[in-house]
This record gives C-alpha cells, structure tokens and sequence, in this order.
C-alpha cells in the first residue's frame, strides 16, 4: 500500500474543509476574528511515550488529547491539527484504520478536523509527532508566568493515576476490578480539561496542566512566576483507586506527586476567585479542590499531615 | 544534558515573542489581519530523507526549508515554526549547536520565528518533523486544483539538480569541481520560492512545489483540476551541470524529470499573464520558463525533440 493510497484512504475522510482533502501542499484557515492563535506540539514515540501493545486507536486518541491538554492550559480551544505519522516498514491496513478510528472518535468528541499531514517510514518503531491550533480571545491566553504570592493553588480531578495506570500495564503495580480498568483508563486515555481551561480565562492568574507531575509542573509554575508554593498532602486529591493503592501500601505519596501523565489542571488563582471556581466546578462537573498556597520566595514546599514540611523536586521529597 | 538544559540553552534563543520563551504550554501568536493562515507539516528520518554525513546545519535547514516551500506553492509568507526534534541517546552538545546555528542562520534569512517544540529521543537516528505556519490574502491562497484547459505550464529555476545531487552525495553519479559543489548544495540547500510564490497570487492559476519530481507534481496538478498537461523536453530548464551530465550521458532526462527534491515552483496560468510572469522573472531575478500547455483530458504528456509523444509516470516514461 503506497503512500498515496493510505492518506487517500484513511487519513482524507479526516480532513475538513481547511485540509482541502490533504491534496494541496499546505491547509488554509481563515482565523476566528478577535482571538489569538495557539499552536502546540507533542509527540510520541513507541516504548518510550506509548506501549507496543496499547490499541492504535488509543495511541491515536491520546496522542490528540495530549497536545488537547495544553490547548486547555492555554485557555485556548482546539480548531484543528496536523500530524505526521511515522510508521515501520509492513505496517498493515488493519492499523492505519484502527488509528484512524481513533482519530474521527475524538475529532467528533472535540469538534476539530485533521488539516494536514505527512506519512512517512520509521525505521524503528512508531513514530508519532502533532500540532494541534486552538484559538483564545485576544491578549487572555493562559500563562504558566503570572502567579503572584499570596494566591491560592487549584487542581482539577485527580492526581497520581496515570503514574499508577503505566505501572499497572507495565506489570509494576497490582490492582484488579474496576480499579484496574479505572488506572489503565486515565493512563491510555486522559480527558484533556478543554471547558474548564477555557472558562478558566480571566479567572486563572497562571495554569499548566499535569504532564510532568504534580511536582514538577508546580514547580514550572514557580520559576517562570518567581514565587513559592505550600501544599497540604492532606489536601491533594487521590482517586478512589489511588487511595485504595496508597492505604494497602502499594503506592507512596510521593510516586503520586512526582509521577507525570494525569493531564488535570493546575492553576492559581487570587483568593476572591474562591467562589467563581465553586460555580465552575459544580457547572462543568469536574472537582476542583484547593491545595496550596503561594509565597515569596521560590520552590515547591509539601506539609505533610504531620505537619513537617519538605521541599518537593521532580524526583521526589527532600526532607528539611 | 537533559531536555529542560538543551531547550533553554539552545532551542530557547530562536524563540521569539511568540514562543514564550519556550517555557509554556503552547505558543500564541495574533493572526495578521485580512490573512488567511496556511499550515504545512513535512518530516525529515535519518538515511530516508537525509544522510548520516549531512551536517547537522543543513539538515537544520533543508528541514525548514521544505516547510517553506510548501507555503511558497500556496503563494504565503512565512510566520514561524514549530518542531519535534527527535534524537538518538548520546547525542552530543556540538550536534544541538550546530543544528540550531542552522536554524538561527534560516530565520534570519527568511524572517521567522521558532514558536515551540518538543524534544524527545528517538530509538534509531534522527528523526525531525516540522510544522511551519505562514499567512495569504484571505481566499487567495494558491491551489492545486485550478488548472483550465488551454492555459501555460511553468516552472521556476531548473530541474533534476536534486536528483544529480542525492546521487552524487550517494557515489551514484560522477560530477568534479563547480558542478560536484552546485549539485551537492542544491540536494543539500534547497532554496524556497517564497517571494516568487507571494507574488504568483494573482497570476498563476494553481501551483506546486516540484518535491516528487516534475512528473508527479504535474501529474498532481492534473489529477486536482481534471486536465492534461503536455510539455515538451527542449523546453526543460536544465542547469549548466545537468546540461553537461546529459551531454555526457551520466544521466538521462527520464531521471532529471522524476527525480525529485528541486523545490522549484511549478505553476499555470493563462496565457494573458504571459507578461506579468516575465516581470516577475526580471524582479526576482529567478528563471521561469514556459515549458508546456494544458489540454482536456488527463495524464502529462512529454514531446520529445524528434516530435514522439510519451506518456510520462511518477516512475519514468511509458511509449505509446
């Protein structure tokens, strides 16, 4: 099957009208007017972002959402994507149209069109990289940058499950039931907060969302803003499945917090906003819980229930 | 090194206000207005696009410039640009400083901006893909698809330079001295139309960057508009060194005609605007030559010098 035949067949039926059926040598998009453009790129690669035996159509999906999540970081909504799409040599039919699938699952889910592309040979292994373009008004995109001391510091849903998810389907983590398929779930399928972040502009002061882990992309937040942060562990929000894992000892705090993948929200915002994001929270039915505070100074700094504080890196605790 | 070290050290100065630094989620950027946005995709893999030996520069280059010459077939400016940038383990600092030394040389040249990216490693060689975003007069966009019956086939600088080049870097074809050198760089270097493309809206009726070769971008041409396309093989601009590798029989037309990589522009117009593409040769000083016609009917027909028509293929010639 050459080239041709497979954007012909599987990747055209995606492309909207911007796409121009993917015959031409770029797409054309008229911009919304009054709005800012966002343009962001992930990519991932087998064995190292994604695992052989994750469906296409999942791979697919969570490739999208990905680069979804940090449209919804930006505030920004998602208008459309480009791809390019690496695959290994006798790659059949049967996966250019499961990832495909994937692929106009969540082009529906999301109301975006495939503009454009390039499909080409890897010669180890899939190789997948996407450039999503959303839109937000004019001069109001989120920014990781605007964190002032004295806010408060917000996460959407839960965190710690995508670290768990990954360790599950890489048979380093036990759990089974509805626990099992809850974990391997948010790992291969993360629901990009694309609402909230958007209902987010003019409310936020900064917002990242979670791909690093807790630590660490609070911790961005902190360095590009040049204030502090103090959470409470009590406060962080664990899933049921997350609690379960952490009262049977199979998981620490600290692999939760430091683990990336969750794809939540993470934002501050000043204390008057309290009640604006209580009414977010109810209308979009995401929890959103307060956890923190920030600060003068610089770091990411953790009380424990305790009450001993540490200070939090990427890699883990480090005790005072 | 790790990823967060060689953003800031080398990827972070191409950025410019659009790219935040480099240090958010996504990058922002305000549409010109009265603007249409055009968006193009094009990946480069280690020893498929490329070759091992290439500096690290070029490859930078050539990597941008082909985006480029894709919004040059839509007749759009360029903007800015956003990259995977995928590495093998070990990859060493002098390589990050080259590659981007490439690029920082490219945006100067062609006035852009790096708005973000994603570096990751790559499991065999390099693996590049580049997202390069550019803006039209709103609905003026050049298209493949608006070829007439009766109109003027055109094509910028000369053909099958690419293809001589590629060979020659491979120790397939035997060039010495200027020619060795002018073919090397015309593989390696490739020079977007981007001036003579914004300057065909208006004037050309459909166009086509020459990336498969003369051939099969014609026959893409055709294919879009529902027309034929006859030229003829005198009229063929061949460079000096492809002239003499001809005349010298090291290469035969055939090879110059489906070989690709010369990123040249390959357009129609009506034979009014015959005027029009001739000041547009003498303002940019780039050759155009008129090398055929198009007709009703499809496929590309090729005259050869003693009056014989060939069909001519993405793959070579078919007699009739």
């Amino acid at each position: 099957m050459d080239e041709f035949a497979t954007i012909a067949r599987y990747f055209a039926p995606l492309a909207g009208p911007g796409g121009l059926g993917l015959s031409d040598d770029a797409a054309v998009l008229t911009p919304p007017a009054g709005r800012d453009l966002v343009v962001t790129v992930d990519a991932m690669i087998e064995n190292v972002h994604f695992l052989s035996a994750d469906p296409p159509d999942q791979v697919a999906r969570k490739l999208l959402r990905v680069n979804l999540s940090d449209l919804a970081a930006m505030g920004a909504r998602p208008v459309g994507y480009v791809m390019t799409t690496g695959v290994p040599k006798g790659t059949d039919e049967a996966w250019f149209e499961a990832f495909t699938r994937g692929l106009a699952a969540d082009q529906k889910e999301f109301g975006i069109q495939l503009l454009g592309g390039d499909t080409i040979l890897s010669p180890s292994g899939l190789a997948l990289s996407l450039t999503a373009l959303g839109a937000v008004p004019t001069g109001m995109a989120l920014r990781r940058s605007n964190a002032k001391p004295a806010e408060e510091i917000w996460v959407s849903g839960s965190i710690g499950d995508g670290y768990l998810g990954l360790n599950l389907l890489k048979g380093r983590h036990e759990a089974t039931g509805e626990d099992a398929e809850y974990l391997a779930a948010r790992y291969r399928l993360p629901e990009p907060r694309l609402d909230l972040g958007w209902r987010l502009v003019g409310v936020a002061s900064a917002a990242i969302d979670v791909s690093d882990g807790l630590a660490a992309d609070l911790g961005h937040i902190c360095e590009t803003s040049g204030v502090a942060a103090t959470i409470s562990l009590d406060a962080i929000p664990f899933s049921d499945a997350g609690r379960r894992a952490l009262d049977a000892g199979r998981a620490a705090a600290e692999d939760l917090l430091t683990g990336g993948d969750d794809y939540e929200l993470l934002f501050t915002a000043p204390a008057g906003a309290r009640e604006a994001i209580q009414v977010l929270a109810a209308e979009t039915r995401i929890p959103i819980t307060r956890i923190g505070t920030t600060g003068e100074g610089e770091g990411v700094h953790l009380v424990a229930p305790d009450g001993t504080e540490h200070r939090l890196h990427k890699a883990g605790f480090t005790h005072f």
